[in-house]
């Protein structure tokens, strides 16, 4: 079959590699049918995840055709539709158990960064019972594939852990496409005001239409001061992080109303100043989170009920031989007003 | 009347000051029965929060009788005895309805700081209705002094802020009075295994009869290594930070477990780092909280059906008017083997 | 001053009353503006709350001005426009400390039912600085009136303690006021289907319109098979319980899907019978709740920030001294396609 | 391989019965160590559960071995130690997920009732994975037992579901050996008032030794008199069912404060009569609930680490093959004096 393969810092490519098998009685083969990039495979390809092997196939995202089974995987069968979460649990371990499969001891973000991932014709499944979620005919597989990853990881880690409630007034730091995934999900929880922070104009409209109602561009204009403006100099009861960087977990930190809520998305690779001498007394909460995907079957709900359109996020398209082209793309979103790129193999 | 007066950094006095009167018809004066010294009031004393003023009174904590009532108070009369909580709450502003009352918009913690306080032989009590409880007739007063600051503290900002559970493995870094609060009331919640570590040899043992199942001396033992050790490499699912140090506050990230909780206590006057390069995919949840003495009510119910015994944090008792003797052994807490002294009116 | 008086079951009147004055520091005089009928008041009218003493002034909702305030009230002055909560609470004793106003020691629901209510020129408001909340300038007033009793008690009875989520499938048994306004609220929390059951045709057209995704007239089908062909076979997540009578409750045990929820909002005069034969192992949770009112500032956020159109319950105008008449419209609410009836005194 | 047999109503055998083998990849098949009999198996020898079929081997308790294990058990291997979970669960279908798992669209509570169980020498565990518990070297096999059910359920159904918060007063409603381990597992939570209502004065006495603080005998006191007078006309925060009748739960009815919790554990045959017309205004949570056993690991850390003692719960000891002994003892528990009986294969 055909794969994306990673073979060192700045080196990929589109080639063959042997068709998964069956390893494991719980493992399910699946023919990928739309599969997507994430940043994080930016991030991959770049070499910034040293313990990502030469050879791997990236990619964590997507939907497909149960192609094979293990002995042992009774929730599907040859020919199901499925999602493919990003994250593999074994539901069994004790972690699992806690719903937090993100540290599932024999699992956790394994795909496409320690095993073999969906940016391919094939790709197997460990742990399938647990790892795929069943797509009911008929439904609109290009907005199912944003359940992967992206739509959980800002609901997760930005909404839920954000406690957002009706009537908050919450700030999303980072319009990318896990903070979009954010803007969508809060909605959920009608907050009052959706304050969205970027550098890039354009995100900031895409932004506006997906609902915020107060956007700043913190390249021009001073964030901290916006925010204590539009909120009577309070703060925000939720800030959301969806960037990775220093600067923007130390401004949430600024905007954070006393009793209010810092949520950690973005994937840092470097430590942040943590400003104890003001933020002792202001009875605030701080979360971190890798996604669990534990919210997948009640996101799924909302989608095919059309109360989130996730399709929204998604601004190109191609084939998945076109896999190069599309990174690319995805590699200069702001170029390329990219959020989500989606490959089709058809 | 007499009182402990603040003259500015390094100069405090014991002399003659006017008795308080009413100001507002929610205001109550109540005379001194019982008061005690805070870690808090030892800043002070040195000049670590210079917005005290010159001539204020201080203290924050105490039982007493009530002396006289605005003429809208109605849950106290002449003659009742009373706890003094340290934060006055006002309880009908935005924050008091949301029971944050450590950021009452006419409260806070202002007693023996923004407006005389406790260590004196009368004292103003505003919003008495909010601010006081009642102590019924035949209590063991000493211990509910407790209830004014330190039992609230180690409880909110440590034990709930923690989300201790039973069964969990806690780890409280720091000994002191608050420490020690949080030991005692973390027991509310049947932890397993409690880790106490602290460099003072002495307070490590009161900890172990307190309730600590294990004690670490930081000074002479590495406390990560130990940790790990006692919990099989995971780390603690709730790590108490009880001291107010960067140093202290960056222990607790690296012995908490995944998807565990740090509850921060302590007065922060610098900033920590914050080493979200390795917490972002931690699961865990960071709070910081000035007390908000919501759960006076609570707490008063287990002092008095006798969960928890209070007086075990008391080591010292001094008569009021010798409360310049009582600073110098609470000042230093280490060779005099302090925790709480209590200063008696009568 | 005019007001609406209850003489006894089936005798009201219009007629001149005394203007409330001041009896206690914290009470406040308010001019009503606008005023609205509440089906306990046609209770009341009939007969069927036989405490309510005759001479009676009825009506517990309503928008006015504050006319004269006691010496202890801070929080208003004269000349604010103010929201009166139909539920009056003190801030300071034990139930309301712990959020249950309705249960207040010195209030709970005692305007127009045990003290003298508003529809009348003037009311008094005891407790003023807890049981008003201030209307900012510009403000729709007509639409804020339903946030003195009809949104916060089925967001509070219905939604809140029926913890709908993201979704989920609910029911609302009843499309009255309060089941419409359970409806509005619950897509707060963005339910993936709302089936709305009645025996009204009318009240069901309009609950299409208001969000319902499935509607049911359980006289002429039957409800139960109806939801368990929707939900197959398991149930919904939540039944809301919103007329008040045996029949409708007992619906609601044969509805809820395992691990789901009954939330009661109805007033009923009658026990029911609780299926624990069946219900025993269903891992169900079943609340009651006399509406506290404590969401109030929540709900005010989302109705200023336009979350939420609360005036599509206001179905019927009229001016203040034509109140027989309104009841008349209010008492033939089917025939008169009557929802709310919102009367002003200008 | 011998085991206890059902063969219709009144009649049981102690016979031969050939011993389980693997079904299905996810079994294991465990040799029993240490049994007991529940309750619900009295009920299902009287044929009080006429869907289980005659020739049933009956039992859900007990530890024992590890004899085989199917090609997708991974969790444990031949030799290993084990606690049988009463409940069977996948840990894959939409409820176990949940955490539901007493309602597991493969499992739930099967054990003993519609396959066969654990009163036998040998057992067939479906989803091992899932359904065991590991059981560390030297430890006390006998308390480990009660992890099979009555500690869960006590604690999940009565304990958790009923909310009990440090300082509360709750009320046990029946002192059998359901009734004692919730008022065991209560205390993790430290209530201030625990009162225990029976109507065997030996159980009562039981229960003091065991930590109630009140006891109540219902045959020859008026329950609810007690109650209000030891809470000053309040009632209970939290009110826990433990028998199974009408009449026990309608005496929680009766006893519950505003605000407060009913938590029903009994198994119940028939309706109660719910009193909506003076609950419906009293902010009520009722509960019902079949054990999950999600609580499994958290208690069994309770239990290593000694801060509860379920060896007080057994009262008689027997051989495996006395059997039909113990279920004489057991089925005469008031005369003899029996909580929990172990049955010891050795």
């Amino acid at each position: 079959m055909k794969a994306l393969v990673y073979h060192g810092a700045g080196n990929k490519a589109w080639e063959e590699k042997p068709k998964p098998v069956i390893l494991k009685p719980t493992d399910a083969i699946v023919k990928i049918l739309k599969t997507t990039i994430c940043g994080t495979d930016l991030h991959i390809m770049k070499g910034d995840l040293p313990e990502v092997a030469d050879g791997r196939i990236i990619g964590h995202e997507g939907v497909g055709i149960v192609e094979e089974t293990g002995s042992a995987v009774s929730n599907y069968k040859v020919g199901d539709h499925v999602i493919i979460s990003c994250v593999t649990s074994c539901g069994k371990c004790e972690n699992c158990k806690k719903g937090m499969y993100s540290h599932c001891a024999d699992g956790g973000w394994i795909l496409g960064y320690m095993i073999d991932g969906t940016q391919a014709e094939y790709v197997r499944i460990p742990h399938a019972d647990n790892s795929l979620y069943p797509i009911p005919a008929g439904s609109d597989e290009e907005a199912l594939v944003m359940l992967s990853d992206i739509l959980p990881t800002g609901f997760e880690c930005g909404v839920l852990n954000g406690q957002v409630k009706p009537g908050d007034t919450i700030a999303i730091i980072g319009a990318g496409p896990v903070g979009m995934a954010a803007l969508l999900t809060s909605q959920f929880y009608t907050p009052a005001e959706i304050i969205v922070i970027d550098q890039d104009d354009n995100r900031l409209a895409v932004a506006k239409t997906f609902g915020a109602t107060h956007i700043i561009n913190s390249a021009s204009e001073n964030a901290v001061e916006q925010v204590m403006a539009l909120t009577n100099g309070k703060g925000v009861d939720t800030a959301i992080e969806a960037v990775g960087l220093a600067a923007t977990f130390e401004l949430c930190e600024e905007i954070v109303a006393a009793g209010g809520h810092i949520a950690n998305i973005g994937v840092h690779g470097k430590s942040a100043t943590l400003h104890l001498e003001t933020l002792w007394s202001k009875n605030i909460t701080i979360t971190t989170r890798l996604v669990d995907t534990v919210t997948t079957p009640m996101l799924f709900k909302t989608v095919i009920s059309k109360k989130i359109e996730p399709k929204k996020l998604i601004t190109h398209r191609f084939r998945l031989d076109q896999v190069i082209e599309a990174y690319d793309t995805f590699g200069n979103a702001a170029k390329e007003k990219a959020l989500k790129v989606i490959l089709t193999n058809e």
